[in-house]
């Protein structure tokens, strides 16, 4: 089924304990994007500017990417420099330059306006709204969100989760949004609309509550993670590409679906920016699935 | 098979954002012999002071646990009062007294010699050493211990990794120890000499690294954590009954004890102490294991 990312195209400069990338291509959409082109195709929206040239963007044409939705603004491409802590489960922001990002909602392209899964990146919950609404008749519609439109734009955030199907969130956004820790927070958000709650927890993995349902799911163990940076948008892009190829939304389907969104964000880690997802191949993710179920096993 | 625990009877005073227990019965031995005892006999080693009546650990008796261990010694039973801060992760010891813990090195009783499974629980590694070289032919011995012997003892400590198969820690711990995280800390460790290393991450589940093999398993989502205080020994307690019960020490036995583990360290913190695992019935340790494998399924 026809799958589409609305999110953000960035440069971004990666500061971690294992060294740093500068201006390496990164951003939400481009990250969901590498992982779900794994498991089916995938539309992308998003602005560029004009410093973005066909050759940063080469390994999402391999990867065979519809790269339609990319609008070209006048002006610089987003930028984001971080810095991660020692233990890589906490960052700061160095500087952000929103620059075509923030200076125009996303437009949908008329001939994505058919697409059945929805993959709203963290944004504006008012820029979220408004380009779901140039999609027809979506199946399932997933949405990112972060601290700052949880306090700044609440209203507006309530709104988008009472027409969305899932939202992923991490721990303390869950935490932000409910006042609530862990499971409690995730059934807490199940009432604000969304029919799949999904939490997020970095290294320490994911969990899923729906309606009758909880599914928990630890993080592949890593060794060796150099830069955490996209391993979100991995996640979501290894979820949302496995629901849209089965064409299927039930519990069971979310699950596997989550599975593949844990193995994919395991490999993104693994090297700084998109390296390691560029590179990877569907066989590999499948190699890894296989051995993660036996490292669960008891 | 016998299994023996070594540790501390305890009056603990615990305030939680869900309330507070003032000298309420705990201590590393308690907790753990209450939960092993869920899945078969087991043997306690530990002081207590002339302040502790038969009535206050009526719950032991009740659930068969050999207390021939139980040494009177003149003075005090051991106290702990601490605070747990809003997310239950983290906590503040307010006032420690050693008491009649601290000031005798454990004995093991003559006929507590030939135990085959050992549980050192938390204590000094000098003490913990002395007391297993009174077991005469152990099949599986683990050890716990905390931030201040890994600080203050740690040729002591390094000499008793080099002496047991098991080793429990929590995640900084871990990395107090190596200077690493997650798996890559537990991986450091087992080369100081352990068989195996169970790193426990709280309420983000525990893992397990062996020659060759890697285990991880998320915590249960409890949805209403009340007392976190004794979840670890919960969960040394339902492993190594576990073991101690099939009698088999091999990857396999441990990935399942450490789901024993899991499940009665999940019903531990739902109430303050030992209430909740006092009151249980290894019914529904099944009952909940069986869930759990529902809820992990994927």
């Amino acid at each position: 089924m026809s799958l589409v990312v609305i999110g953000s195209v960035a440069f971004d400069t990666i500061h971690t304990p294992r060294g740093s990338a500068v201006e390496t291509l990164g951003g939400s959409a481009v990250h969901f994007a590498l992982a779900a082109s794994l498991l089916g195709p995938v539309r992308m929206v998003g602005n560029i500017g004009n410093d973005l040239t066909r050759e940063h963007i080469a390994c999402l044409v391999e990867r065979g990417v519809c790269l339609k939705g990319l609008r070209l603004r006048e002006g610089k491409t987003f930028r984001w420099t971080g810095r991660y802590h020692e233990d890589m489960n906490s960052r700061e922001t160095l500087s952000v330059e929103l620059n075509v990002f923030g200076a125009y909602p996303p437009e949908l392209p008329p001939e994505y306006a058919d697409s059945r899964f929805v993959f709203l990146a963290n944004g504006s919950p008012i820029h979220q709204m408004r380009v779901l609404s140039q999609v027809q008749a979506p199946q399932f519609v997933a949405l990112d969100t972060m601290d700052h439109w949880i306090e700044s734009n609440r209203k507006d955030l309530e709104a988008a989760l009472r027409r969305v199907q899932g939202v992923l969130v991490n721990d303390s956004e869950a935490r932000l949004l409910t006042g609530r820790d862990h499971i409690e927070a995730a059934r807490a958000i199940l009432s604000l609309g969304p029919q799949y709650v999904i939490v997020k927890a970095g290294a320490h993995g994911a969990c899923m509550v729906c309606a009758g349902e909880t599914f928990v799911i630890p993080a592949y163990p890593t060794a060796h993670v150099v830069d955490p940076t996209g391993a979100g948008d991995s996640f979501a892009g290894g979820m949302m590409g496995w629901l849209a190829r089965v064409g299927d939304v039930t519990p069971a389907a979310v699950r596997r679906a989550m599975a593949y969104g844990t193995i994919i964000a395991s490999f993104n880690v693994e090297d700084f920016g998109t390296r390691r997802v560029a590179a990877l191949t569907p066989q590999a993710v499948e190699t890894r699935l296989a051995e993660f179920r036996k490292i669960v096993a008891f």
